[in-house]
Formats: structure tokens, C-alpha cells, sequence
């Protein structure tokens, strides 16, 4: 029965692995560009800067959205991973 | 019968990786260019910033769809696999 | 009998979670282009915004379509898999 | 026989995955660039958009047909593959 | 002699998942590309619309034509795959 | 024999997916960028859309010329496999 | 079950891997973008540079939350894998 | 010896693919940018259309020529393998 | 036991691999884009390089920070890699 | 000692398929760059057509000099493979 | 014990290939893009040049550090891999 | 012995492919950019195209220098290969 | 013993291939950005080609520095490979 | 011995193509970006066109440095294979 759980959690791992990597990239691309323009609008008008930040921190939500369910599914996959449920440990 | 459960699970946690690591990705670089393009109009026409705001929402929904569809599945594939059911776990 | 289903759920089971990524990505990705042009347009001129997001609506049935009908089949796939018809189960 | 029908049932429940997923990814990405440049011309001639509305509905029907034949052969895979057909199953 | 034809067709089922997925890719970057000229050549002169749709056809027959002739031949691939012949089923 | 022969067939078959599918692509990006082209010249200069159309039908047909070669060879393998014939069946 | 840890262990080891790479090219990438266009700003208004810089720190904040997040997580796998909980070491 | 023929077989015809996939799609992209070029010119100045259609075509002798010599060796490969000589069949 | 330990070790060594690689990329890329920037800046007003100067340590030492924290993390894998613990070595 | 002639031209087979895929898409993409160029030029200025057309062919040489040096090779591969020499054929 | 250290060896030579390798890479792009900054600056105030090189020199040491860093313990795993600790050798 | 030489021979093939392969690639990139720039140079100034062909020539050998090298040690490699004088064939 | 070190030589042997690779990728691409920005500047101010061809040389060697490290870490890896000292030999 | 020299000498082979292989992708890129500069260069102020060239043999010969350094190991690597003198061959 544990080597069944073994095999489960290894490719858990791998899938943990992916699941950081790609939210940390895309969280960096994403705010990259987002914020870039964010500065841009703030130095061309910066009576509109207070305005513009909390337009931004609206995207901002949006764009981490997903990026934190994964988080948070992840952790669910670590802490009690429930594909371990079928093999009934 | 546990070791055909084992395999399919382990198969299970590389594709809600997957799933998760590639909506995030996705969403970032989505939303880096739609944001971008929001605040750009916003910082241009501070006026009209509130009624862009509500048009991005439109668009931000659409645009997560697709995300959250994906992140229903794999929650769903996690708690009750239902590509177990064939196996008569 | 059984392991022959289980090799079928397991490849079925990265078929669902390519399926579900690519979705996501494409949707990600096209969303943030279409809705960066729509944002520009409503923001140029605010008195056809209106006008401009119904045709938007259109536009994004029409890209949503092929990933929807991916999520359709995805869900087909797992809950009950015609692949296996084929194995007699 | 049941074992080479499983194996024939595997490899093509990738290749459903994958034609799934590179038809949402193309018509995300067509139809992001398409929908744009309709968005666009109606911003700038709106009193045109019906016009080129009907336009596009001619391209999108192009742009999605090869999508849509292959979903159709997609679903023709899964409830009644015709690659069994010669194993004799 | 089942065993031959099966490894046959399981290869055979990812070449047509290669052939379907590639031409709806191709298609909808062609077609995102080419409908974007079209639409943008339509909103800036209405009154050649109608000559430069028959035009776009035009192209559209012959952009379409090698994706046509892969499906034809993935489908014949699928119904009575020729290379089986060789074995003598 | 027939063991050898149905290897040869297998790969074969993988590079028939393989000819279709870059066919296919090649196509869609040539003409999507060739297509473009035609339709601007044409928009801008009506009256020489008929001379345009002709010239673009014979670089259609040097682009079209190896893919269509391609499908003529992938075809020959796929119902007289030549490759076969030094096996001796 | 020492050797069912291990397998899990080297799996955790590449999954550490992967979130620290990925983490430090996504931030990279990120702030090259983001500190370009803060440092544009600031050479054509000096006078602004710190409201700029108090905001770059506010877009700096979200742009590294997720990979300080993968951070944490990554320690949590190698200080105490809860992957390693099912297995009952 | 027959073994030895199928395995060199086997890797002929994934080599006939990759020639047929990679001159499609070279073919494909470099009319697309010629043919560009071509119409642009046309379309700039149709006097000169038919010497710069000439020119063209030898410019396309040259494009198409390692594509051609590919095929050529490639239906050389299939039809009288020399890799075989050395086999003694 | 020992042989448990080298398996870790191993898949641990390609970890630290590519935490330094994709470090040095990130971090590459990354002031090459700022320091690109910041040059320009200082070159158009020299009167205001101290003041960029400053400005450009602290987005500096952002981009720096996760890269930092990978080698740190590296060394910690390198000298007394956590993941043993679980083997009980 | 046919067996290791078989394994030495199985790998050469994979080798000259690269050597023409490459050169085809290398040629294809270097000269779609060039005669673009060259009509370009040709169309600006008519009367310096024949001018630019030695130059051409003298750049056309130089680019597919490598490439027909690779096809030689690839022929001397194909009929009297030099690496089998070593082996005592 | 002598195969357990071969073993990490081994996988630690590919993590030295892999550092050494994307440093060189990323130092390249990252000075390729500085640099011409620099030159750029330089030609068109060249009473400014020493100062900006001067700043080159600190973005330099920012650029190289992480790359350095690598080399650092790159030269560690290779003369003293404290990875082999833990297997007591 | 003889087994040992097959195995160099054929990883030998290998990297004989790849040789020749990126080189003609290589120069196919290089001298589209280079020769185009060339080209334009002489429509510009016709006057100048023969000290221009003179420059070209020079660069064109530097650019050419490696690849040349490259096929001439892919050449050595392919008839009295350096790597068997260790086996004491 | 002997089988141990061979092991590890093989993956040395790949290592430093991959050093060296790079490191002439890097360079090329580098030199091709530094080189082109150096022209440009001299050609528009001869008379301060010269500071220029000085300058060009700091940045040279800052961009060649991680480089030429790499090729004399490789160096020692293939004259006196330090990961053999843990084996013994 | 021999297997060992010859497991050995098959992955230097491979090494040895990717030098070559990258060594003459890197120097086409460079050369065709440096020589593309240079022609523009000397077209536009051909009085200056002596200087430029030499100031380009300077930069050449810093680009070629690190490939020409690859070309010399690997010829090592052919010749007298350093890895080989740890076996004792």
C-alpha cells in the first residue's frame, strides 16, 4: 500500500514543482507590464497617481487570482492530498 | 486493484499541475496586457476611468473563464476522480 | 480487464488536463489582446463604448466556443470515458 | 484482443488531448488578432459596424472550420473509434 | 497478427491527433492574419467590401486547401488505414 | 516478416502525421502573410486587383508546389510503401 | 520504507529546483521591465522620482508575492516534507 | 538480415517525414515574405510588374532548390535506400 | 541506506544546477534591460546620475532578491541538505 | 558484424534527414530575407534591376554554399558511408 | 560506496555543464544589451563617456554577480562536492 | 571490438547531422541579413555597389569561417574518425 | 573502478560540450548587438572612433570575462577532472 | 577497458557536434548583425569605409574568439581525448 502512496506523492511533487514556477513567472510577466504602465501614467500625471494605484491594485487582484488558487490547491495537494483518498490510506 | 487506482492518480496529479501551472501563466499574461491598456486609458481620461473600470470586469470575466472552469475540474479531479469510477473503486 | 481500463484513464487523464491548460492559455492570451483593443476604442470615444462591447460579446462567444466545447468533451471524457466502450467494461 | 484494443485506446486518447487543445489555442489566438482589428474599425467608423460585423462572421466561420471538422472527428475517435475497426473488435 | 496491426493503428491515431491539431492551429493563425487585412481594408474603403471579400475567398480556398486535403487523408487514415494493407489484414 | 513490416508501417505513420501537419502549418502562415498583402494592394489600388490576383496565383502556386509534393509522397507511402519493398514483402 | 522517502525525496528535490529557478527568472525578467520604465520616469521628472519610487515599492510588493510564496513553500518542502506525512515516516 | 533492413527502414521514413515537414514549412514562410514583397511592388507600380514577376521566379529557383533536392533524395531514400547497400541485401 | 542518500543527492545536484543557471540568466536579462535604462538616462542628464544611481541600487537590489535567495537555498542543499532528514541519515 | 552496420545506418538515416530538413528551412528563410530585398530595390529603381541581380546571385551563392556542401555530404553518407569504414565492411 | 559517489558525480558534471552554460549565455545577452547602451551614450556625448563608464561598471558588478556566484560554487561542487558528505565518503 | 567502434560510429552519425544541419542554418540566417543590407546598399548607391561587394566579400568570409571549419572537422570526422584511434582499431 | 570514472567522464564529456556551445552562442549574439551599436557610432563620428574602439574594448571584456571563466573551468574538467578525486582514482 | 574508452568517446562525439554545431549558428547571427551595420555603414559615407572595416576586424575577431576557442578543444577532444587519461587507457 505505501508504494502506491509513493508513486502518488512523487508525481504530487512534480506537480507542486510546476504549479510555484509557473504562478512566480507569470505573476513576474504579468506585473512587469502591468506596472510599467502603472509608472508611466503616474510620472505623466502625477495629480492621477493615487487614482491610477488603486485602479491597479484592482487588476492586481484579478491578475493574482489564479495565481493563488493555485497556491492554495497546492498546499491542499501537500498538506492532505486527497488523490491519496481512492487508495484508502 | 489498488495499484490500477495508484496509476491513474499519479497520472491525475501531473495534469492538475498542469492545469493550474498554465491558467496562471495565462491569466498573468492576460491581464499584464489588458491592465496595462486599462490604466493606460485611465491615466489618459481620468473621467472615464469608472466606466472603463466596469467595461474591464466584462472583459476580466470573460477572460478568467476558462481559468476557473479548469480550476473547478481539477479541484474536482482531486476530491472525487471521476476517471476512478470506470476502475469500480 | 481492470488494468486495461486503468492504462486508458491514466493516458485519459493527461488528455484532460492538456485540454484543460491549452484552454486556458488560448483564452488568457486572446482575451488580453481583444479586450486591450476594446478598452482603446471605448476609451477613445465613450459615446460608443455601449456599441462597442456588444460587438466585443460577439467577438468573445466566438472565441470562447472551441475552448467551451473542449471543457465539454474534457467533462465527457472523465465522468464517462466512450473510450472504453471499446473494452467492453 | 482486449489488451490491443486498450493500447489503440490510449495513444488515441492523447491524440483527442491534443487536437482539443491546439484548437482552443489557435482559434484563442486567431480570434484575438481577428476581433481586434474589428474592434478597432468600429471604433473608427461606427455608423460601418454592422457591415463589417457580417464580415467577419464570413472570416470567423473560415478561421474556425478546421476546429470545428477537427472536434467533430475528435468525437467520431471517442464514441466509435474507427481505428478498431481492424483489429476486429 | 492482431498484436502487428494494433502497434499500426496506436501510431497511426497520433499522427491523425498531429494532423488535425497542426491544421487547426495553421488555419487560425492564417486566418487571424488575413481577416484582420480584410476587415481593416473593408472599414477604410466600404464600397470595395464586396471586391475584396471575393478576393479574400479566393485566398481563404487556397490557405485552406492543404488542411482540407491532411483531413481527408487523416480520415482516410482513420476509416481504412492503407498502411495495413502491407501486413495483410 | 510481418513483425517488420509493421514496424516500418508504424513509423511511417508517424511521419506521414509529421508531412500533413507542417504542410498544413506552413501553408496557414504562408498565405495568411502572402494573403495580406494581396488584400492591401488591392484595397488601395482597385482597378489593379485583377492584375494582383493573377501574379499572386503563381507565388500561390510555388508555395503550394512542396507541400503538395509532400502530400503526393505521403500518400505513396501510405498505399505503396516503398520502404517496404527491400523487406521483401 | 526508507526507499519509498527517497523516491519521493528526489522528486521533491527537482519540484525545489524548478520553484527557485523559475522564481529568480520570472523576478528577473519582472523588475528589468518594471525598474526600466521607474528610472525613465525619474530622469524626466527628477522632482517626482520618490512618489515614483514609493509606488515602484507598492508594484514590487505584488510582483514578488508569489515567488516569496513559492519560497516559503519550497523551505516547507525541504524542512519538513508534509508529502511525506501519507507514507507514515 | 531482414531484421537489420526494417530497423534501418523504420528510421528512413521518419527521416523522409522530417525532409517532407521542413521544406513544406521553409517553402511556406519564405514565399510568404517574397510573395509580400512581390505584390507590394506590383500593386506600387504595375508597369513594372512583369519584370519584377521574372525576377521573382528566379529568386524562387533558388528559394525552392534545396527544397527540391530534398525531395529528390528523399524519393531516393524510399524507392532505392543506398543506405542498404552496406547491408549486403 | 547509502544508496537511498545518493538518489537524493543526484536528482538534488541537477536541482542546484538549475537554481544557479537560470539565476544568472534571470539576473543577466534582467540589468541588462535596467542598466540599458539607466545608462540613457544618466547620458541625457548627467546633472541627475546620483540621484538615478541610487534609484536604480534599490530596484537592484528587488531584482537581485530572489536570485539571492536561490543561492542561499542551493548552499543549504549543497552543505546540509534538508531532505535527508526524512531518510534518518 | 551486420547488425553493427545496421545500428551505424539506422542513426546515419536520422542524420542526413536533418542535414535536408535544416538546409531546406535554412534556404527558405535566408532567401524569402533576401529577395525580398532584391524586389524591393528592383521595384524602386528599374533601371539598376540587372545591377542588383548579379549581386543577388552572388549573395545566393554565398548563402547556399553550406547548404549544398551539407547535400554532398549527405549523398556521400547515403552511398558509401565513409563511418563504416571503421568497422571493416 | 564507490557507485553511490559515481552516481552523484556524474549528475553533478551536468549541473557544472549547466551553469557554466546559461552564464555565459546570460553575461552575453546582458553586456550585449548594456554595452551598446553604453557605446550609444558615449558617441553622442563624449565628453560624458567617463562618467558613464564609470556607472557601466556598477551595473556591471550587478550583472556579473549572480553569474560569478555560480562560478564560485560550480568550482566547489567540482573540487570539494559537498554533496558527497552525507554519504560519508 | 567491433560492437564498441559501431557504438562511436553511430553517435558519431549523430553529431555529423547536427554539424552540418546548423551550419547551413546558420549561414541561411546570416547571409539573408547580411545580403540584404547589401542589396540596399547598391540600389541607393549604385556607384558604390562594387567597393560595397568588396566589404561584403570580407565579412562573408568571417561569417562563412566557422561553418567552413565545421564541415571540414565534420569531414575528418566522417573518414578516419579521431575518436577510434583510443580503442586501438 | 574503471567503470565508475567512465561514468562520470561521459557526463564530463557532455558538460563541457554544453559550456562550449553556449559560450559561442553567447558570444556571437553579444558581439553581434556590441559590435553593430560600435559601427553605427564610429560611422556617424569618425573622429571619435577611436575613444569609441576603447570603450567597446571594457565592455568586450566584461562580456567576454564569464566566457572565457567557463572554457578554463572546462579546461580543467578535461585535463584533470576534480570529481574524480572522490572516487579515488 | 575498451567498452569503457568506448561509452566515453560516443558522448565526447556528441559534445563535439554541439560545439561545431552552435560555434557556426552563433558566428551566422553575429556576422550577420556586425557585417549588416558595417555595409550601412560604408554605403552612407564611403570615405569612411577603410576605418570601418578595420574598426569591424577588431570586433571580428572578439566575436570569432570563444568559437575558435570551442573549435581548438574540440579538436583536442578528437585527437587526444583528455577524459580518456583518467581510465589509464
Amino acid at each position: 500500500m505505501e508504494e502506491l502512496i509513493a508513486t502518488v506523492q512523487a508525481s504530487t511533487a512534480i506537480a507542486v514543482g510546476l504549479i510555484f514556477a509557473f504562478a512566480a513567472l507569470g505573476t513576474g510577466i504579468g506585473f512587469g507590464l502591468l506596472g510599467g504602465k502603472f509608472l508611466e501614467g503616474a510620472a505623466r500625471q502625477p495629480e492621477m497617481a493615487g487614482m491610477l494605484q488603486v485602479r491597479m491594485f484592482i487588476v492586481a487582484g484579478l491578475l493574482d487570482a489564479l495565481s493563488i488558487i493555485g497556491v492554495a490547491f497546492a498546499a491542499l495537494l501537500m498538506f492532505g492530498n486527497p488523490l491519496l483518498a481512492a487508495i484508502g490510506s
